[in-house]
């Protein structure tokens, strides 16, 4: 499966130009026969946003909006985007998975970094795992990640791949290590043999600086290659049924003791 | 706290000299005056052992042995070893945690790797969080690690530093990565801010060889320095209280949303 991660660098708080640079990334995919096109976390918005800005970006799941990606899609195509949402009164760090049938499922951010939590409403339900053309695909958003119970649930409930729309604002590491989020997914992935693709933004914004730390990586919890210097991450990868047989007599999930797990 | 990890090579099925092995490495920590001394999963017996020899260098936790050691440690010292367990009738691959008062715990691996078990049983009980003069440490051996509700759940249950007697088979991994299990070990000390303490074997036994990837992980995930060239790895670790507020407005353990961490 044709898979791109595509690093973009939304503008604060300005709608317009923001949903005509996914536009653009959409149809490049399309050209690129991609067949899993995943777009950064709040794509249409920016991320350093002002509350007044965050409700005029806002769209609800039932904007146009959604439909017209969904008409720009092949049959077979996987689109996933972060949104800022408007929804049941509230705001929230959204993502959509669209398919040429249309908008197939939002999942609202459950695990709200900083300054969120003054624009946003946690979401109330667990990420979804979505059947589509390109498979069983697993959402979750930037630090929804870092809690191990995340992508486990959803490998656990049937992902193939787990798909991270982010913003990873930059953080100090050591010489030549991956960021931190990084090592979570390759962990993650490895832990659940599911592959993990998490699309990072780039460019400032309002003198901010991101990780650009877009990944895919494989059920074996390697990464592939970089991005381009247009953010571009173009990948194959393969969804083995036999991913989760680590070794002759192990099985990464089925060795798992669930009984013994306990909190307290 | 001074910390080490002491990367023994223990003979397969030579009980006596890997005794004395360990009885050097303790009098050793002794004189340099370290408080937490971590050895290697099954160091009194080796790893590749036919099951009359596994049967053969079986202690059961009753044996005077444990007593011997906890008399050469001083009374702020704590000691973690893996040892070949004969217990109820069956073999277990275990871990002892032992200070100057006596043996305080054993732990029962409870995820067995490869054919391990055609040699041990799988122990039955959930890994401890001993309160020790180093802290309050949880003990997890190996494979254990690398399902991520291990180490998560001893974090919750409140365990400050964990430790891992392990011995890693080599397996292939990209030019400049760390060992897979290292990642797995990081990204567990980042997500729950708990440092952990990984002690490999070395040496080649039986034609096998090994990672040799000795790691001591801080709470932030981030690993310190390289075993030297006798197979040790010093350093001073400082257990914060603070440790799980990771940002202003967020922290690691109280962040956690376990009512949508489903599995269904």
């Amino acid at each position: 499966m044709s898979v791109r991660a595509h690093e973009l660098a939304p503008l604060a708080g300005e709608l317009e130009a923001n949903l005509s640079m996914i536009n653009d990334a959409i149809q490049q995919a399309v050209a690129d026969e991609i067949q899993l096109l995943v777009l950064p976390e709040l794509a249409t918005s920016g991320y350093y946003l002002r509350k007044d800005e965050a409700e005029r970006c806002a769209l609800s799941a039932d904007h146009p909006l959604f439909e017209q990606w969904a008409k720009l899609l092949t049959s077979d195509m996987v689109l996933v985007v972060g949104f800022c949402e408007q929804g049941d009164g509230e705001l929230f760090n959204s993502a959509a998975v669209i398919t040429q049938a249309g908008l197939q499922s939002v999942y609202r951010k459950t695990h709200l970094w900083d300054e969120e939590q003054s624009l946003f409403s946690k979401g109330k339900h667990a990420p979804p795992v979505v059947q589509t053309p390109a498979g069983a695909i697993g959402i979750l958003i930037c630090y929804d990640l870092e809690f191990p119970e995340m992508p486990r649930s959803l490998a656990l409930r049937g992902a193939e791949i787990t798909v991270v729309p982010t913003n990873w604002p930059l953080v100090a590491r050591p010489a030549g290590e991956h960021p931190p989020e990084v090592i979570q997914g390759m962990a993650a992935a490895r832990a659940s043999a599911m592959a993990i693709i998490c699309c990072d933004r780039r460019g400032t914004e309002r003198g901010h600086t991101w990780t650009q730390g877009t990944a895919i990586i494989g059920s074996d919890g390697w990464l592939y290659g970089n991005t381009d210097a247009s953010g571009r991450l173009d990948t194959v990868i393969n969804i083995s049924a036999e991913r989760t047989r680590i070794g002759p007599l192990n099985d990464s999930l089925h060795d798992r003791r669930p009984d013994l797990y306990t909190e307290h």
